[in-house]
């Protein structure tokens, strides 16, 4: 491949011009230089470009720009076959498909430049907000084609919106990339996730590897490739492959550890020896998730809150500075971390209610703080967490504790040995690493070992896209994570309880947190 | 793969089933069983199978019968998959593919059992009867998909037919090998060979590969695979590649020649090491063939002719025995042999009007012999031969000469060297190396080296679907051959000249032909 696109799809080839002495078939002709692009021995060309390819080669004097990709065996594929002085661009589509939000990102293949993202949110969600719900739903008479139908009319939706953003038509698409949890990959190829929630918890595929696009009815030029990430198992999906990829986990000498929040809690351990990995979902503790509390962030809900701990004063601040109408993760996390740093919960998180004062009150039995008055909330009403709600924080906070101190003591590391800490996905992207370690929820660490990945699934899934060379990692990183199931067993359970308080019980594990002056319950 | 299976596509599958320490997925846990039953590194799995492969493995308790192919990269495919005990058989079909006429065989994957044949007239014949002028007509409004559904339309109605006799439904069809001149398979393939016959002579491609049977409209099963033999350009098709792995003359230590007569001689030199290659459509002398003058065989047509060297009696065979309705080229060379014996034409071919006696006479200027008088031939009308008729058969007997001297010539051998000779097709079949050898249109060879394939090109294609090893033998077969651009140069011109006598002037190299006394002109 020419220097100039040394590390993209895009290839320029210049054919030598057939002649009596040098009557090799075009197809092999173009075949023989793409192998020397793509540097595998072989490179399948589909039927149908061959239909056109004579003339092309002919009007185009047997220059082009080819649009090459790799199957699940190593070998080439032409995607796509251009004049050289085409204007359409050639654009890849990164796709994380999230259970809640799918994200769609287009990419430029010639320069790896970003055309333009959107958001939005599964259209599954209408059947069930949660995993289970859908999968049950694939019991249902045409449970299956359902949901496959809607994230596959979702995705052409978003996508024609998106691609008129950009400038380009559907047509312009020539690679995909999609990273999701091992059900929504599922869903998405129309395979049946039924096995999956039955023991012994059974996929129908971990490495789907790399189909035609148009055979799963998407909306995008029709010999255009899609590559669908591998899974580990049911527990753990490509999602969190595509963030070891994009954090270069594989690829670094010394360990580091990856957590990914979303709707449930995912860690990997690990450097390019070997890579330990366990998922929140298997311990019942984290059920529901660090999120449940918490509203999806959008304009209004508040992402930082900061309590002075003298005067009590709630510092809040919302996502577009519009009036609160509700609370996020980060939010969440900061506040537990005020309340206790103020003295206003207790170590096991309960509220107090004398230091807390006008603030709290009892409702049906149930301790309530309000955080917002009714007469500066969004709503007209107080906006208030209860002791339930700290209560599912603690635990929650606890069994993200307890996963990283199981995780690293699996390979005889302790929290505190971590040199590098990547934190993904929008709980990455909003915490604040002060209130989560005040609270104990993440070790002790110098700040500067705490790295937001931001969307690291996207991110992994574009760097297929952008960077040949990654293709070829991400069935080395899936086939080296060894897969910790957590256990719920006594060890565990004894960790647990002792990290139901804050920070710790035991408090030399976070010298750092100035613990509150007991100031009355 | 199970010893009783060990060299079918068909591999019986028993895996072990899924449990919590060993939860890979159906799919991988298949593909990990497939990988070593057909030995490769890859095994792919269309996306359509995965739908049911679930309830599928749980249902028949994880074991089955797998049809497996492999790709052109040398990558597993898992065709099919049966229960173990399912009563529908796996089968395949051999096709060749030819430009007069179509030969069909079903053959049990199982066990290689051949389950029937047919034959059939290539329905492109409507357009033409050769080649050049199916080609030309491709340049017309819907020209090539004219073409490509008259033969694609005729193999699914034969096959149909075909499947009915063999007590199989064309669902059971999981494997196609199709061998073809290079023209015939691009026409099935719905390519252009439109620069085939255009200077320099380039195919579209020349190694098509391995595709879905269904992508190309066939009706067999939804996932069948078709392998289409490489061709080495536009004159030298999969059919002659098919027949070298049929007398696996890529296996022997000592070099072999194999000679395809059909619409074009063809003709192949080689052994493990090397292979050299010539067609006979590059020399402008068999433009026509050897068959110009000889009818298709069939009921009525004449396949010997013995003449009494001293009664001059012709003694007739026809097919069936049927009345003489014609001659096939079997026949014209007998009748060459015995019209050269009984000194009824001279040296150079010519008729010898005395000798010939009442048989002879002369019509417009041209001589005609008269093989069988209209009282006793099928039309009622004499079936005679004449001198143009004897002329071409010199040329084209001149030519396979000339084609044999050149390419041993081009390894430093002669004609008489030649230890294994193998004929192929209907005239290998049919002829009669005695008569061949006297009038010098083959070497004067001992006949035990003479050994006649049959439909070589229908035997290869055959071995491929019952023998899991020769498929890796084609592409290296195909890249072993060095093609010979018949160069009509002076050289060949004056080893022409020196052929176009019976049997040759160098009449030493034929040493067991009998020279007839000259009984006058």
């Amino acid at each position: 491949m020419p220097k100039s696109s040394e590390h993209r799809w895009v290839a320029p080839i210049n054919l030598v011009r057939p002649s009596l002495a040098d009557n090799t078939a075009d197809a092999d002709r173009l075949r023989a230089a793409l192998t020397k692009a793509v540097g595998t021995p072989h490179v399948h060309i589909d039927r149908e470009m061959l239909e056109q390819l004579p003339d092309r080669l002919r009007q185009w004097d047997y220059r082009a720009n080819a649009v090459l990709f790799k199957d699940a065996a190593g070998s080439g594929i032409l995607v796509h076959l251009a004049a050289i002085d085409a204007v359409d661009r050639l654009c890849g589509l990164a796709v994380d498909l999230g259970t809640t939000r799918v994200v769609l990102r287009i990419i430029d293949l010639t320069d790896g430049e970003t055309l333009g993202e959107s958001v939005f949110d599964n259209p599954q969600s209408a059947i069930g907000p949660d995993v289970l719900t859908r999968i049950h739903h694939v019991d249902k008479p045409d449970g299956l084609d359902q949901l496959n139908g809607l994230i596959v009319d979702g995705l052409n939706t978003q996508l024609s919106k998106l691609c008129e953003r950009c400038a380009i038509g559907t047509d312009d698409i020539h690679l995909i990339a999609v990273v999701g949890n091992t059900a929504m990959t599922h869903l998405l190829l129309g395979l049946n996730p039924r096995w999956m929630i039955r023991e012994p918890y059974i996929p129908v595929v971990n490495r789907p590897g790399v189909l035609r696009a148009a055979d799963l009815g998407l909306g995008v030029h029709p010999t255009a490739r899609m590559l669908v990430f591998p899974n580990v198992g049911s527990y753990f999906g490509g999602d969190l492959i595509a963030g070891i990829l994009f954090c270069d986990m594989d690829q670094r000498e010394d360990a580091a550890i990856l957590v990914d929040v979303g709707t449930n809690a995912e860690v990997v351990l690990g450097n390019r020896h070997w890579m330990m990995a366990c998922a929140g979902a298997a311990g019942p503790a984290l059920e529901g998730g660090v999120t449940r509390m918490g509203t999806t962030a959008g304009p209004g809900v508040i992402d930082r809150i900061a309590i002075d701990p003298e005067t009590l004063d709630f510092d809040i601040r919302t996502i577009d500075d519009r009036p609160p109408i509700g609370i996020c993760g980060s939010g969440v996390i900061d506040l537990a971390a005020g309340l206790f740093r103020s003295a206003m919960i207790d170590i096991r998180g309960k509220l107090r209610s004398q230091r807390c004062g006008h603030r709290y009150r009892l409702h049906n039995g149930l301790a309530h703080l309000t955080i917002v008055p009714a007469s500066r909330s969004a709503s007209g009403k107080d906006l208030t967490v209860t002791q339930a709600d700290l209560d599912s924080l603690i635990r929650s906070k606890a069994a993200m504790y307890t996963i990283l101190e199981t995780i690293t003591g699996s390979v005889g590391m302790q929290p505190s040995d971590l040199d590098t800490f990547f934190v993904a996905g929008t709980f990455g992207a909003y915490i604040d690493p002060t209130s989560a370690i005040a609270i104990g929820m993440i070790p002790d660490l110098p700040l500067d070992r705490y790295h937001s990945l931001g969307n690291s699934a996207l991110g992994g899934a574009s760097r297929v896209l952008t960077d040949p060379a990654c293709i070829d990692r991400i069935d080395p990183i899936r086939d080296a994570i060894t897969y910790m199931e957590l256990n719920v067993n006594q060890d565990f359970m004894n960790r647990f309880s002792a990290a139901k308080f804050l920070p710790h019980t035991d408090t030399k594990r976070f010298p750092s947190v100035v613990l509150p002056e007991s100031n009355g319950s």
